[in-house]
């Protein structure tokens, strides 16, 4: 099925396991985000996605800067017309392929935290960087006080340092919003600090769980807002869970049924998913086992709700966009490997 | 690159992360398992690998007869001229594309465990079943005492039954060898039994953690014998951990070290996986965290060891095929979803 054609495809008829996109939730969750960071307040990460098409409704928008992960996300953005201000949030050693999409026009940042990778950045043939900033996540990130002294390095080595960014993920879902504000408010001060001795005009950070918490960042880098995940839905934010995998139940016993959506079709570095109206037991690579609340027969579909939305995703090749039960359109999830 | 055509390429030139096969390792681990259980004994499962140029390799030691776990796997089989003898070893509620499938020339046979099951697999098409039996893991399969109902019932729907299957997949890992064995056994005396009531005579069944226990089953459906993962090799099996992630070093700290291979190159249900001379501490989407034993410097290569080899290869579109610093060969993973 080509993209945007669902060619009045029927939820029914879609071979399982299969990625579903509530249509509606997708839209609330886009306008709700852009409502509260307009424009480039806010610059998507594809990451959660890898869906050019997602990522075109996100620029309808108003938002055209991004936020990548791997390499292949810049080169597809770049591809699908999205090359007006991508960053690689990310280090990279061998900067080539970077170099070689903004010799192709791409307006291209990368991240850089050490000596060697701005050096690979400027040797790879890349312009724009960012300081990366470790604000408490143990990743990737200099210490705050040597922010400083990479950004006078990369200036002397030819780079234009944007300014910094500092992603607070370890704070991404804190249940008790007071303790997480404060908690955002200490590494945020941390990057304030880094950003004064660096210099630009650019203060990255963010995600979905503090985007309406950070006090600091001029750019929230959100991702997982636009489709969200059982994990995140604990935070009682106003988006709303837009990604699920239809199933088919193909076994089912006194105890149990068994439906045909396994770790292969789901992220499960944070648990099994949940599936309505039931309490699942384990998932293999190709089932998912569970209780169901109300006697089941073969044959029937049922939603399973992924603990992770990123992980998921990249498992899987296409979106199906759904309107109740009308598949509306189809999306390749092009931005999937290295 | 295309398949077989390493051409010339060193391990240092690959981008990361990169998954890797040993190819000694996997030699060693193809032999070993052909000589334990030669010819029609093996029937080599896929799930684990996904990939056709390694089932070649299987066939090529007399393997010809396939398990799959998914219809994709099943048509890919066929496609790469491997369909001599499939089994979807998995319930199907539409089975059209197996019907497809054989009435294109291959042999095709479908589990069933259910009335619903059995009706769709001749609804589609497909002539040949096996009655699925549950042997104690809580997923698909029927009671042991309705096999003989069921096989009676899909002779009458004009299917031929070929025998059983029932996989004892709650028992590959079990740490004390005499206990496993012990358990296989009162598994297996439920299928043996099933089988009697049923005909035919294929008692398909086992796995990589039962290969050499297992005495009732006609063929034993091994997978992860070829790769192996950080999670069989607790078993100390004579087969050897051949796949890894080539991952570069992209950040260091004082404390810990961050390489490029995230929790998207990785199956994580069995948790997180092993790097040599450190101590993993976490897996973000694109990153490991570990604390090394050894200084390292960003640029600097690791090697990634999954804990679960079946959703790691699925997350990527490529095995390489190493012999020290030479990669021998590329292999698509060409059997990826579903």
């Amino acid at each position: 099925m080509k993209l945007g054609a669902g060619g009045g495809v029927k939820l029914g008829a879609l071979a399982t396991p299969a990625l579903l996109v509530d249509s509606a939730a997708l839209d609330h969750n886009l306008r709700t985000m852009s409502a509260a960071l307009p424009g480039p307040r806010l610059r998507p990460h594809v990451k959660a996605h890898k869906c050019t098409a997602l990522a075109h409704r996100q620029a309808a928008l108003g938002h055209r800067a991004f936020t990548c992960a791997t390499v292949r996300e810049m080169e597809g953005m770049a591809a699908a017309g999205l090359g007006e201000d991508l960053l690689l949030a990310n280090e990279v050693l061998d900067a080539r392929r970077l170099g070689a999409l903004a010799a192709r026009g791409a307006r291209v940042t990368v991240a850089v935290d050490s000596e060697a990778t701005l050096e690979a950045a400027a040797a790879g043939g890349v312009r724009e960087v960012l300081v990366d900033v470790n604000v408490g996540l143990p990743r990737c990130g200099c210490a705050p006080e040597d922010a400083g002294r990479l950004a006078d390095l990369a200036r002397r080595r030819g780079l234009s340092v944007r300014g910094v960014m500092g992603y607070e993920g370890h704070l991404m879902i804190v249940p008790d919003r007071a303790e997480q504000a404060k908690r955002v408010a200490e590494a945020m001060a941390l990057l304030a600090r880094a950003a004064a001795d660096v210099g630009g005009d650019v203060i990255s950070a963010g995600g979905t769980g503090s985007y309406d918490l950070n006090r600091v960042a001029t750019e929230i880098q959100a991702g997982s807002y636009a489709l969200m995940d059982t994990a995140y839905a604990v935070l009682r934010q106003p988006f709303r869970l837009a990604l699920s995998v239809l199933a088919t139940v193909i076994s089912v016993s006194p105890r149990f049924a068994v439906a045909d959506c396994g770790l292969k079709a789901l992220g499960m570095d944070h648990g099994n998913p949940a599936v309505d109206g039931a309490k699942v037991w384990f998932c293999s690579d190709e089932h998912v086992t569970f209780a169901p609340e109300r006697p089941l027969r073969p044959g029937d579909r049922i939603r399973v709700w992924p603990a992770h939305v990123d992980p998921t995703v990249a498992y899987h090749e296409r979106l199906h966009v759904v309107d109740g039960e009308d598949v509306v359109e189809v999306w390749p999830v092009d931005l999937r490997g290295w």
